[in-house]
């Protein structure tokens, strides 16, 4: 099985949250303007930023609830929205914290307002204009995405189930994005931690999370059916993670939309620099010690840079990892629900994770 | 009736909740520590944190609570931390946005780690990776205040009723942020916007989120009590509020824990302001519109700028009015509990938002 099935099953899922998500965010601009122009314009410039998204968690939601035999379609997909809302409020804050001027194609939340300032009379520099704005609207982003967890019309004991499962997720990632950020650049690379990092936003936030939370909703307890759930999910999460990684060094600049070289400049780690770190020449290190984190390389080191990691191997390593977490995850679909069609969008879903190229 | 016994329930209240701050925070240190190593240090300096605040917000749910005719005090002073800990990490964004070095007399969340950033193999500056750390951290805490309020041992459907309650104040209080922020300075002076978001974060955050959610905790429905607590936030907020802006301008620097004349650096917007742009001479507005948001005043300028103040009758009108709202506020005591000890506490409390120092 290829990833189509996976790929339709987020098509649809956007075509359908897309109206539902203007829909809850209009509501959220009415109420902004009566607070005051500024407030109304960063809502705005949100529901812009959310409605860019791939969805791949809040997707994920939906089929965590169909395969734990949830039948409220409609409700589970506006509930849904909650992590896509959180999501792109979690981005807003990593942006200012990666230093990324483009997200999604456009100039990053922070960016646009600081651009915004030079129309402006202000008190302070247009960055420190465009880094305030942002902060509070990505504080409201986690606000807005708690009233849409908790407002879904699903028996209360799930709701509040769910909310446990969604807070104790979403106070590691933050604790893991302190943890990444410590970590970034060459000179501390700890592979323990790296992992780790990597892991908490990727197993544990983007698939487990919204996956749990959606089998909660349809109030699923059999122990055996979570275990089997997380099992998928971990390996989900390693497969998006390194096709992410894959696509912010090799991928193209155009659909990912952000600089090529980006990822480098700012010193990520990720599995191909761990991988380099251990297997690579004594030269290739060296390399790797000068570019990695370095905001000043240029195309040229950019290339050589992604020829050392794949002359070290460790770009063939590390896809071919991916490629071993879709095999390894396969068989627990069948163990998580009994429904074809169901079986058939998870499964399809896994290849589609490493076959995507945004 | 002075202010003494609300001043005594405050003491109380941060005697009766060090112990359980302490004991929480020590939780979510250890869960970090397995995170990693910068993970930790930013629990253990957000306790640290918690612990130097005055806790009036989280004195205000107790005080709810008990009004209401809540009877189960060890788990409402346990569950009223929620409150602190939002607070405590919102502060830590509103520094990064005042650009704040100091709170609560130590140097601001940002700031310590910024010091921390010098003696650090960093790929960034020392300030960017202060901001960094901070931002996520700040993050952390608001769900670890979701946590708290969720897992509060209080009957199901009066908990989920007050995490709506606390998530609908939230989001209006990030909203209002953003229209103080983008307001500050003299050139944007808007008074309808200026009220607006100093009654958001005075009037809502500071004094009814607190006690509705404590009432809501203790299953409070009768909408005449409900409205009474309203009207007395009304005017609890409003005194807070004014002590709170005039400590910022006349306060005493070691009791305040910020340098004075930061509140003038950084152009807030108060009703002392407010009152001077509208009634000050013509040399009085002038003098006013070189000071206010400029970083660059010294001593003399921030003199002259507080004698102006005085001589435009703002500081005499802004200070009476607090004490108006005390008079407007104690009446609604009696009409949101007939129990006299509860009643002395409101009273007083309300009294202590005008007397206090710090």
């Amino acid at each position: 099985m290829d990833g189509s099935i996976g790929k339709q099953f987020l098509k649809e899922y956007i075509q359908k949250t897309d109206p539902l998500i203007t829909k809850y965010l209009e509501g959220r601009i009415q109420e902004a303007s009566e607070i005051g122009a500024v407030p109304k314009e960063t809502m705005v410039r949100f529901l812009d930023l959310i409605r860019k998204g791939k969805k791949i968690r809040g997707a994920l939601v939906v089929l965590g609830y169909q395969a734990a035999g949830g039948t409220d379609l409609e409700e589970i997909y506006d509930t849904s929205l909650f992590m896509e809302i959180v999501h792109a409020g979690a981005l807003i804050h990593d942006d200012i914290m990666d230093n990324d001027a483009l997200r999604r194609g456009e100039p990053s939340f922070h960016k646009q307002f600081e651009a915004l300032a030079k129309e402006r009379v202000i008190h302070t520099t247009p960055r420190h204009y465009g880094i305030s704005i942002a902060i509070p609207t990505s504080d409201v982003s986690f606000y807005l995405s708690c009233d849409k967890l908790i407002t879904g019309k699903f028996p209360q004991d799930n709701v509040v189930k769910a909310m446990n499962i969604y807070i104790h997720y979403l106070i590691r990632l933050g604790l893991g994005q302190i943890l990444e950020f410590a970590n970034s650049g060459m000179e501390n690379l700890n592979e323990e931690e790296v992992l780790k990092a990597l892991w908490i936003k990727s197993g544990e936030y983007t698939s487990l999370l919204p996956l749990h939370v959606g089998a909660t909703l349809a109030g699923l307890k059999d122990k055996k059916k979570l275990e089997a759930i997380n099992e998928y999910a971990r390996c989900f999460g390693w497969a998006f993670q390194i096709q992410d990684d894959y696509l912010g060094l090799f991928g193209d600049e155009e659909e990912i939309g952000k600089p090529v070289g980006s990822d480098i400049r700012e010193g990520k780690q990720t599995l191909f620099i761990t991988h380099m770190a251990k297997h690579g020449t004594s030269q290739q290190k060296e390399s790797m010690r000068k570019y990695l984190g370095n905001k000043k390389i240029d195309e040229k080191d950019v290339k050589e840079f992604l020829r050392n990691l794949e002359q070290a191997g460790s770009k063939k390593y590390v896809v071919d990892l991916g490629w071993k977490y879709v095999e390894e995850g396969k068989p627990y679909v069948a163990q998580i629900t009994s429904d074809k069609a169901i079986q058939g969008v998870l499964e399809s879903l896994l290849v589609f994770m490493m076959e995507r190229t945004n």
